[in-house]
């Protein structure tokens, strides 16, 4: 299967052109992005955190402590909404109106799993490490049991999800055209700096190479 | 008052460290960032969407289609929830546990008040404006009133509010400063491409100052 099927909450109700439910395209800006954010309820009322996210298949993956509000609420079974948003540019058009951006947004709907099984648990925590810094975890000493205690690692199935595409510049209304004002894009850059080494770090520990040119999720 | 006052939901149940109510730190957040992630309830469950925002003293602002679901949702009273993320750095510890990320974020909970008179409407609608492009108001047509109709204003007061930052690097445990792997923060960067004029764009019509080496939000 190659899309997701459509349901009443992911069905656009405008612009229906920017609504796609291909899978590759869902998946594409998941992994592109370092950060969802979560809505959940709390007392009835929805609130919203950011947090880092990973997919695997169609399963995605967040964490947290184990006492965390959040956590215990999605754990509990709240129903949840998780959008993944990617700017691309500010879209300046030649009236206010038709001033927007261009982005790349995905938005999912479910209740969470949580992923049980301790070695699931770890073989996935792995699969975040990955995503962030390929190669790290077989570099670092093994989670121990209080770690793995204080984490919980909850998956949402990818079934409710849609994304939301606009990439395709300035669109004006043809009276606007001769407008006498600048109209064009201008495009949002994400990128990483140089990695900054801890100041207590031995000096003989040189840097690793997934962090050289580094061009991770963000 | 320089300071919000904390409430059951807006105080931080671990990392207390990290929890701000400081109006200034607040404010910085919400104004570099260019969208926010607006959570309410539809049809009884959460659903979160990216949206643009723009401040204007202890009120935040959000637009969109009089049309959208999200827009109707909260017009007509939905508890809402809005984040503001801003990503710092990764955060490479010496244990997979302690990895992180240095970050600014700000959370509100409240409901929305729609900005129904027109000249108040006309006058946020240009401060949002001058927030992404100071100046250019001046140089658009004015809204027309089908415009006006078709765009709804959202209001927030920030009451319940608080703000949450982590910017101290690496913390690793005392007894993993041997582990031999790098430990670091690789900083996370935002900025602009040079703006690409619209392929229909006058000859005649030069790059306006306030899109020369642009620093605006995002």
């Amino acid at each position: 299967m190659d899309a997701y099927t459509k349901t009443r909450r992911t069905t656009l109700k405008r612009a229906h052109e920017r609504g796609s439910y291909d899978r590759a395209t869902v998946h594409a800006v998941l992994d592109e992005a370092l950060i969802c954010h979560v809505a959940f309820l709390l007392d009835g009322a929805p609130a919203v955190i950011p947090t880092a996210h990973w997919r695997e298949g169609d399963v995605l993956y967040i964490h947290g402590s184990s006492a965390s509000r959040a956590i215990r609420a999605l754990e509990d079974g709240s129903p949840a909404s998780i959008a993944v948003t990617l700017t691309d540019g500010l879209v300046l058009a030649r009236s206010g109106y038709n001033h927007s951006m261009d982005y790349r947004s995905v938005v999912i709907y479910g209740t969470a799993r949580k992923v049980a099984d301790e070695a699931d648990k770890l073989a996935t925590l792995q699969t975040f490490m990955e995503k962030v810094a390929p190669g790290r975890w077989d570099e670092l000493r093994a989670p121990n049991a209080q770690e793995m205690k204080a984490t919980t690692v909850l998956a949402f199935d990818l079934k409710e999800v849609s994304a939301k595409v606009r990439d395709k510049g300035v669109e004006d209304d043809p009276e606007d055209m001769d407008e006498p004002v600048w109209a064009g894009v201008v495009p949002v850059r994400r990128s990483f700096g140089a990695p900054e080494p801890d100041p207590q770090l031995a000096t003989d520990i040189a840097l690793p190479g997934y962090l050289k040119d580094y061009k991770g999720p963000v």
